[in-house]
């Protein structure tokens, strides 16, 4: 189950301006007429924000990486069922501020033995890969500063120090690499607004 | 990690009696002397009924079939993590009201199909069976009749006809023939302290 729209997702570490960019892209692709679902992760559909907010939630230890793969799984499960695909299947084009590339990437770096069961649960209960994705390319200190500059108590995603913003980035270059047919990488260290010029002639230019 | 302690579980229809049972028999071992948790799922650790609240309150329809799996594996996950493993370890006997088998068992007759991802899941994420597994075998129609008259809105478990009831007795009895090393059907259609003598003696039979 493909669907006949395009499914777009953006990744990148904290403070790459993944988010800003996603909304800008969506903007951009409305205002030529194109109908877009813009969504997030964790979470994008009711029961995956009620997942997204179990997990998130309380001590960051309390649940083991292997869990929390679990429940990220879930998530994105009802996200796809209950979001993603009934919008592809309308031939809409959905844009994600995040998607796989997220679990991989970090469990990857905190706990790279779990690749393989990353990978294996993706692939029996999700499948579906975004057909483009934008890694926004930051500088780790930068992209840093910019994130502790708004952190909220939920956002442990952004709860990191420049070291794993540095992994980070090494990782989504990787992952970039090894889904070069998908991954577009941009150059996130300029005015929002360039960026997101770069961004919107690359997927205007797949989608034609 | 097998741990030097025993896990012992108990499965059976609804109003098959399995929760007064495993509630007897920890009891009993109790009494002889022996450290026991006891303990139920979907459930049966702090995070594991968090996730189970999530599956069982509001509308039963609101996750799929996929979704419920990995939810239902994650909060088994965090059970044997937090619960059970911990326990084995120290050489306790942990006995369970319910565990994987009824989620094959109930996937088996509701989604068919999801049997193979269902074993997946577990050979990835849970691996542990258990080293004792009575079935209480019960009369669908007495189970139901009995599961009926203490039925709260939260068990949704419960909310089956009889026909489902029979279903789930024959699915029952393959899975007690499908890992004859581990299960041990007992009659369940007897007064309680009856069927209690009979699992006290087959388990301490075992633990010998």
């Amino acid at each position: 189950m493909k669907g006949s729209g395009v499914f777009i997702t953006f990744e990148g570490i904290d403070g790459s301006g993944k988010s800003t960019q996603a909304r800008m892209l969506a903007e951009t692709l409305r205002a030529t007429g194109k109908d877009v679902v813009l969504t997030r992760e964790p979470g994008g559909s009711v029961g995956a924000e009620q997942i997204r907010g179990l997990v998130l939630e309380g001590d960051p230890d309390r649940w083991s990486a292997e869990t929390e793969i679990l429940l990220f799984t879930a998530a994105r499960r009802d996200h796809l069922e209950k979001t993603i695909q009934p919008a592809l299947d309308a031939g809409k084009i959905v844009v994600s501020d995040r998607f796989a590339d997220s679990t991989r990437l970090y469990q990857g770096i905190t706990r790279g033995d779990l690749r393989g069961v990353v990978d294996t649960l993706h692939g029996l209960m999700i499948g579906r890969e975004p057909d483009i994705t934008f890694i926004i390319d930051m500088d780790p200190a930068t992209g840093l500063a910019r994130a502790l500059s708004r952190q909220t108590s939920e956002e442990r995603f952004e709860d990191f120090g420049e070291e794993l913003q540095k992994k980070m980035r090494v990782g989504f270059l990787a992952i970039a690499k090894e889904f070069s047919d998908r991954c577009l990488v941009v150059d996130g260290n300029r005015n929002a607004d360039v960026v997101a010029a770069e961004v919107a002639e690359l997927a205007l230019e797949r989608l034609a």
